[in-house]
């Protein structure tokens, strides 16, 4: 029974591996397709989404078999549980990766000097998914801990991003459409960022027991 | 057995209108921040985001006993994985109104003309929410299919917000940072509008076995 719950779990990290490594993707994919353009990444990007969408669905199908077959408890309950969580929030940030991707396919944007902050958001949350899922699999507190406190990284320059466009937009009333884009695509990646840090929230949850969240019931 | 399964079940219907309850209370509320400028309901609602965290949790624990307990299959399998999945989203409506108070504490907006829009857009969610929670308890298709469809009265109003903002920063270029909250809070209640259709999706797959994102995958 036991080794049947290590290979099946075995069978979770790398299927969480492979849907981590699809958000990555389609992150990355989102700066690509706003700095140059490229509307075809833009669709391959949505064609990533539908098999985030579909990894989960598998996931949780593997999870519902783990718990209902094995009945695991403690630690074992707890990764499991974890898991359902995790893949929750790996398929929001794919949703947000083609929002944004929609965005830039359905309006033409134009803001410059806005590629560095929204790129190094897009770099910083490439890293937190990264980070995030591989702490899951080798269950490694610190790493999930790191993550959890990057996002403040993120936050603010969301916030740096919002003071430019402010700027931007007192100098040039032409382009007050774009800038609402541009501030919709920083959010989303804000989202990201919290989506990153809630996976390890999980991660934490998983080793420890507590969840940070519930200090502040 | 199957009496024990139908106790816990009703337990879990009861816990699940208390968080939409919840849920329907935090995004009035919202709504009356913005309206009346009244901080004191705005600190309230803080505290009533943690109580829907609370109650997530407080679910989210029956719902994995009545997983490892009853191991339920086929319909029942489906309402408790259903009910997994919408907490989620409730949990996030909570979060999304929490946000928006807090856009509001923080600033000072005023955005003219403005409070329409946006509070039919708290109004729609509201009772987006309401139905959706009824749909799943009452295992009712048609209203659940009712709010999926509803979903695109709530995207229309963002759009419409959006279009009001920008006619307002091309004359008065004095409101630009209130116009960026603005649009930020109508995004937030579009997401809130997004996790409600979300909920009626589940309550669907809930009784149907089939989940519309599905269908595309």
């Amino acid at each position: 029974m036991r080794n049947r719950f290590d290979a099946q779990l075995e069978q979770l990290h790398q299927k969480l591996i492979e849907m981590g490594n699809l958000c990555e993707q389609v992150i990355s994919m989102t700066y690509k397709v706003l700095v140059d353009e490229d509307y075809e990444a833009a669709r391959e990007l949505i064609e990533k989404d539908s098999r985030i969408d579909l990894k989960e669905r598998d996931i949780e199908g593997l999870c519902l078999k783990l718990l209902l077959q094995q009945q695991p408890v403690a630690s074992d309950l707890r990764k499991v549980s974890a898991a359902l969580k995790m893949i929750t929030d790996m398929e929001r940030i794919g949703d947000q990766a083609a929002d944004i991707a929609e965005i830039i396919l359905t309006s033409n944007i134009k803001a410059p000097g806005l590629d560095i902050p929204i790129g190094r958001m897009a770099e910083a949350t490439v890293r937190m998914v990264t980070d995030s899922v591989n702490a899951y699999v080798w269950q490694d507190l610190d790493t999930a801990q790191k993550v959890i406190e990057y996002d403040d990284v993120v936050d603010n320059l969301f916030l740096e991003v919002k003071d430019l466009l402010i700027r931007q937009m007192d100098s040039d009333p032409e382009i007050h459409e774009h800038v609402m884009d541009i501030l919709l695509i920083a959010k989303y990646y804000e989202r990201i960022g919290d989506h990153a840090t809630n996976i390890s929230e999980w991660v934490e949850f998983s080793i420890t027991g507590k969840h940070r969240g519930d200090e502040n019931l």
